[in-house]
């Protein structure tokens, strides 16, 4: 007889042995005091405070969300009742997907249960309807992606990441004719770094291929009415499909796409992720539209958020702390190595009772590992100059190296980082 | 260069052509009003009876679900806040985790976004950590448990619906040192028939495979304390790894799976869909939690389900409609053709304000294309009268037919019907 318990139990130890092996903090999260959290381990609790987290501009606690939410759930229930087409959608819903649309200026919006969903389900439906479609992905795109890439089952080519001779290159030798579908993010969520969207669109346009761009960590945060880095730098109408979600900025739950009626039209109508799910409730869908309306107009949380991660990435450089190059309001600190990245991670929080989960392989190449900060608008001056006091003390105790000279803020220099960690 | 329009465009055509394209209605639930809801369609109000919820004991308007969502949105926020490794691991949701591995009486259990990305995931995830394992998939399986056999890219073989002989075939040609995943569902939604579970789990015990069962539509509503059907059989602790739904019965959103702590930790740790993806927020958490421990104890919305299930059974068929053999919850009636059941659906909505969306290829069989009825404890006496008479309007006008010979709940009819359709 097969042993399934000895293999399960196997691969598990080898996570264990690589220290890659994940132990989730259990953490619950106040209404009125982000970014602070009570964290629960052993029957005790203490207050802490988040660092890592991906509600970005703090809008999962905000009056307005949290009032729609509540409303809704007073009103229509805790969930929707079904798939889409089995008595799933809900009014909030149809008028979250109206939201999207002109939020992203589109003809037509999708919305998931989850962004990652979004992407598996749009990304390979997408390839599948065309014939002989061609993928090309950027080298560093989300796990969501690739395996919307993967599902496809068409061919792929990966482009090495934000390299548009490379990318041009491989337009060129599928040549005019063949249907060619790229895809890439914005922003990079580990690096911070941001796509040269205009000049991958000019090569789209040239080479005749669709493109599908992952906004998620840009939603809410970039564009005067957040709409994203697109929106920010003005080519919006120049991508076919914009994929975003309503977990991160926008505090809720959920992801979408939208773009041109015939491709989300078929979307809707093909993708088993799609299909066969059951809808988001009522109440979810309304604090995402409530958040997203919120943010149109509003400008503060996105001045708070670029105002508290700038002052962040100063006052840890200063304190001599490897911060690496980023565009955005991603801070990420070198460690370099996931045993002492997990260590650092792990005095932070017992000593300094400050949470930032340890960033290792896979999710980043080996010996770029790091911790990943985001700076919210609600980390004020005081919480940024503790932050860097406990990162110094963190730093000293477990004998890492401070004012590193290949950590600064210059192309050349992250270039540099890259090439000898080989990511 | 490549006309992409063109290609979505006719990839709906065809959808149109074969009378499968969904037009989803706009409904407004509304608590207090269950099974009512507000119907929009060209600025127009008007209230409808859903006649085919998965909100299959209305929880979602359950007053202690409704209110645990409440507070804890006031409490902890809408959203999770990133994945549930980024600090997305709340309080309430450890909670559900904990509710869940006590309601099925398993070691270890994990909660999804969706049921979908539960039954993807974890099976391809168990099956690709098992070196040359064989999946045996029924042949009615969801569209979920599909995707998961198709991406674990490991071999399969599909076993005749419910058929313990060709099942037993199979596992007997694979030999018992083969690593083997049995994936089957408990009730299928479709038909509302039920797996020869223990007899399925004898042979897995027999020939050394492992067992996973879907349990979405049976979870809240069969066994003493709603953990299924495995618990009403008294054989939950024969089955390796049991799927449900929070976004049934449970009347929430999300899904999970429980089994032995080995087998949920390596799904935890190596499945993209659950690694890279944001937690439930914790007012889903806490509502569903609250409508399990409600179920857990109370028996008056399992009773009132079978009361008024058994109830528009018997007086549908006293009416000479075609109630199809259902062994459970499910009421399906036979149309056989897809025009006509499109044009059902919309009579009864337009005319009656009753709605029950058509149930067509590729859901079920070509030739079985039917109404796909779920009565709920809230659905009195006098709604099944109505809709009754509904019905019956209806079949006279379509001039479908009526007092069919073919279609009576006996085992050999239903046998009949499905080598008449070839599904």
């Amino acid at each position: 007889m097969f042993d399934y318990h000895s293999h399960f139990e196997a691969a598990i130890a080898a996570l264990r042995n690589e220290r890659r092996y994940r132990v989730f903090a259990d953490l619950q999260r106040q209404v009125g005091r982000f970014p602070r959290a009570i964290w629960r381990r052993d029957g005790q609790e203490e207050e802490v405070s988040i660092w890592c987290s991906n509600d970005y501009l703090a809008m999962g606690h905000h009056p307005k969300v949290v009032e729609a939410m509540r409303n809704a759930a007073l009103t229509m229930g805790a969930g929707a009742g079904g798939t889409r087409n089995i008595s799933g959608t809900n009014r909030p819903l149809v008028e979250l997907e109206n939201e999207l649309c002109d939020l992203h200026h589109k003809e037509s919006a999708l919305v998931f249960t989850s962004g990652f969903v979004s992407n598996e389900a749009a990304i390979s439906t997408i390839a599948r309807l065309l014939p002989d479609c061609l993928i090309l992905s950027d080298q560093l795109n989300h796990a969501s992606m690739i395996e919307g890439v993967k599902h496809a089952g068409t061919q792929k080519q990966i482009w090495r990441h934000n390299d548009l001779a490379h990318l041009e290159e491989l337009l060129k030798a599928a040549g005019k004719d063949r249907a060619k579908l790229i895809v890439f993010e914005s922003v990079y969520s580990m690096d911070g770094d941001v796509a040269p969207i205009e000049k991958i669109a000019d090569l789209a346009d040239e080479y005749g291929a669709l493109t599908y761009i992952d906004e998620v960590h840009a939603v809410g945060m970039y564009g005067e009415r957040g709409a994203g880095i697109c929106e920010r730098d003005g080519v919006m109408d120049r991508i076919d499909i914009i994929e975003g979600t309503l977990a991160k900025a926008f505090g809720t739950l959920g992801g979408y796409v939208t773009g041109p009626a015939a491709i989300m039209d078929a979307v809707r109508s093909y993708a088993p992720g799609f299909i066969f799910t059951t809808a988001l409730p009522p109440a979810i869908a309304a604090a995402a539209c409530a958040s997203i309306r919120h943010l149109k107009t509003s400008q503060e949380e996105r001045a708070g958020q670029q105002r508290q991660a700038a002052r962040t990435k100063e006052v840890l450089r200063r304190a001599g702390l490897p911060v690496m190059p980023s565009e955005t309001h991603i801070v990420p600190v070198l460690v370099g190595e996931p045993e002492a990245c997990k260590a650092a991670s792990d005095r932070l929080m017992e000593k300094h009772r400050i949470y930032i989960q340890p960033i290792n392989y896979p999710t980043v190449p080996r010996g770029t590992e790091r911790l990943r900060i985001t700076p919210t608008p609600m980390h004020d001056d005081q919480l940024i100059d503790q932050l860097a006091e406990a990162l110094v003390e963190t730093w000293l105790a477990l004998d890492l190296p401070l004012n590193r000279p290949d950590v600064v803020d210059t192309a050349p220099a992250r270039a540099q980082i890259f090439a000898a960690s080989g990511g």
